[in-house]
């Protein structure tokens, strides 16, 4: 039996576009957006809307839809919400349509757009992604968000945890560097994943602006057996 | 103190230009071109001229230049060796200035050129690099070539090796992800390293074109004291 690629790239300086035609792709950017897309279907969201500038912000804002955005970490004052899933509460999301837009997330998913098919994976949803993945006939590409092109370490960390259950199932082969690194960090930061992402720059970036209540709750497995998937351009629950 | 940042980049394209005026760049491609430059040094090489492209390496090896030419691994016909340590013997390189094209290297020499010094590191000299570049008051970028721009494992477990001896000596300070993971794979890599590189897909391709006799030698910690270092577009020794 041929096995699927399993693949990962770090940054989306490093995405080859037009070698994924074949592969699913599982974005990651785990501190904080891709944790917060999972909360916000795992509480009801209908579906979110990535939009890459302000102005489509701002124009959808206006035309009444609830709007989360923000840029480095900060709130957009004209957007409802951020980027802390805690934003994404049931009372707010239930049944609504959400437009998003991140620092990194958005950018991410166009790059992506050329892959069969693009999903959001996290800690949060980890388990009914993978046991998802293993079903599908398909090459797989874990593409992590980094941090404005670069390399970082928790969304790499999720990458090999990730990796490490879909190698598990003996579907999947790698050739691939980056996913063996990924795999060989997550061995590293499982016994301790909060302690190991202290380190992460990230980390020390949220703390310092007060933005990181939410990262014990972004590092905790199966909160959700939610799968966001993109969907003529909008993100929806890919109901399993 | 301030201390020094110690900063790494995975691939050519993760590559800040323009943010290492102040640094020292330490370009790292030990399978095979930094290793084939270290041994070429340590064989009493005068200089070594890295070219880009096969016709400016063809000009020169027609005005009677030594060549060292390879893409992708293979010897190019009209060259004269090329990119295995094991080509650049006493008895071919002594005294003699040598033409060097690479699939990688020659295009990461100039991506750094924005750089305060570029040198080149290997495990060949990691002890001599390392000890230097605790002299000196510099910031340090420890560049990975990479595989076509992607990230790999060889180069980025000395990353690993060579940060972990700069951070030892208490003058340095990351919150560079790149950095830290590095050390963590040096860590898991350190006790049986060409174990650990047997997963590294350039292992396997120099296997495939039974251009891996090098490897173990390419692993080997402190075979030379050379620094090769570059000056106005040639690598020289640095002489200490």
């Amino acid at each position: 039996m041929v096995k699927r690629k399993l693949e990962t790239c770090f940054s989306p300086a490093l995405f080859e576009s037009g070698e994924n035609h074949d592969s699913i792709v599982v974005i990651i950017d785990i501190l904080r957006a891709s944790s917060a897309i999972c909360t916000a279907f795992a509480n009801g969201a209908a579906a979110i809307i990535p939009v890459a500038d302000v102005s489509e912000a701002k124009d959808y804002k206006a035309r009444g839809y609830l709007l989360a955005a923000e840029r480095d970490g900060y709130v957009l004052d004209f957007a409802d919400f951020g980027n802390s899933p805690f934003n994404f509460t049931k009372d707010k999301v239930k049944g609504k349509t959400i437009v998003y837009s991140t620092t990194n997330g958005t950018g991410i998913i166009n790059l992506a757009s050329s892959a069969y098919m693009t999903v959001v994976g996290s800690f949060l949803n980890i388990g009914a992604l993978t046991q998802w993945l293993i079903k599908q006939e398909r090459n797989v590409l874990i593409f992590c968000a980094g941090w404005k092109n670069r390399f970082n370490i928790e969304d790499t960390v999720c990458a090999g945890a990730i990796a490490e259950k879909l190698m598990l199932s003996d579907l999947y082969s790698t050739i691939c560097d980056s996913t063996l690194a990924a795999m060989d960090l997550w061995s590293l930061a499982r016994p301790d994943l909060p302690g190991y992402i202290e380190k992460a720059a990230q980390r020390t970036r949220l703390r310092d602006k007060k933005l990181d209540d939410c990262i014990e709750f972004c590092l905790t497995s199966d909160y959700t057996d939610k799968i966001p998937v993109m969907k003529n351009g909008v993100l929806v629950d890919i109901i399993l």
